[in-house]
């Protein structure tokens, strides 16, 4: 290994991205109506997009000869550093929405912050992934508001999902020793920075859409680290079944 | 191969019962009452074993030195025989009992008229599993009655189980090749007997709870010869996935 802290650093990006593009795309062909069906697929493109980029450098960091492909299929649920809000299941369209918001609110601000990282490769990265978060924050954003200010129902059910998603919230900007050596090191990004940027931009949406943050502020962690929920292994299992069933071919 | 027609004969019986095995096993922990969610889980694995013979006599009939994890972990889907009934999903506990009920009238009457087979291993096996299938009919055909006699909704809900499920009722007892062939071979069973004896034990239990034949008999097939419907895939990539993972282990 070139640079532990690094690949561990880009990974935690990586699957990020892979893994709610791999959630999103269980929409396809379910959406409520064709334009939003057709818009959570395009945002599911563009962070397997995102995450493909990181893959390409955390493999090159790696220096052992793997590529983005073997990186992606074969490692275990323990080995993956997403957050545990991206494996959540996609529940209703309120659910999806809701965890959506929750990580553009993380993923364009990241990006900026990124812009001036002392590391080319991930300013580079960052540059061309910060024109599409700022599209995806604007998508999410715009339907928390509308289902918030919605139907009675469609509040109810976007207010369940804030319940539901709140205490996966907060481990974004939770730093890892990962993170902090990023940062240290002036690669990185400061967490602490866009936890603030990020709350006001929560709590202004919310309070907009007259949502409510729930009272209990437990915060689950641990994705990062390699620690999942069940849901996680599923999510691979069906994943990596081609690279798994039929190892190194091409297509 | 040494005989790629027993092979074919055997696989068919032994998906049939590891996939139903595999669904079932998705009940665990669910069930509608602790009681019911263990005969669900004891009929899993009953099926699961039943498999387990099938498989370790194909192996030997295969003669390629294939275990029989080998060929549960490392066959996809145009190699699995099962009808596309058992690979149909759960649903709710309705849909549940009718798959399993037009399953074990085939299960059970299938293994009686194997019990002359001309072949001992599938004799022995049929011996053996025959008792279990009495058990399982009794179980599925008390719940069929249960849910038909029970509330409207008991009633309503099965009823759709049978609408939905009814084009799937006859892949069981129609000959492939393979059928055909075992039994002009005499170790093979007389499939337009069992369907006979099997409509009559089917019609009766239907009857008796009220329920109705679907006026439209279209019937699926394709899944004893190896055309599956898209269900089968995702079983095979949560059920194979450890294998496909660390081929070759041992635990």
């Amino acid at each position: 290994m070139k640079d532990e802290n690094l690949f561990h650093y880009i990974l935690q990006q990586a699957d990020n991205c892979l893994i709610l593009g791999q959630r999103l795309s269980e929409w396809c062909g379910h959406g409520p109506v064709l334009e939003q069906d057709i818009a959570l697929t395009n945002i599911a493109l563009d962070l397997i997009g995102q995450s493909r980029m990181l893959y390409q450098y955390a493999a090159e960091v790696q220096g052992e000869g793997k590529s983005e492909d073997e990186l992606v299929a074969f490692r275990d649920a323990w080995d993956y550093k997403n957050v545990l809000l991206v494996e959540q299941p996609n529940g209703d369209f309120g659910m999806t929405i809701f965890r959506q918001f929750l990580f553009d609110t993380f993923n364009c601000y990241f990006y900026e912050a990124l812009m001036t990282s002392s590391d080319e490769r991930l300013r580079a990265i960052a540059e061309k992934s910060h024109k599409e978060a700022l599209y995806h924050i604007k998508w999410s954003g715009d339907w928390v508001l509308r289902l918030g200010d919605g139907t009675e129902e469609s509040h109810q059910r976007i207010q369940e999902a804030v319940n539901e998603l709140w205490s996966y919230s907060q481990e974004l900007v939770t730093p890892t020793k990962a993170d902090t050596k990023a940062l240290a090191d002036r690669y990185g990004v400061d967490l602490e920075r866009i936890q603030k940027i990020r709350d006001q931009k929560i709590h202004k949406v919310m309070e907009e859409a007259t949502l409510k943050t729930p009272e209990n502020d437990y915060q689950h962690v641990g994705g990062k680290e390699g620690t999942h929920t069940e849901h996680l292994g599923y999510i691979l299992s069906d994943l990596q079944f081609l690279q798994r069933a039929y190892p190194g071919n091409e297509w």
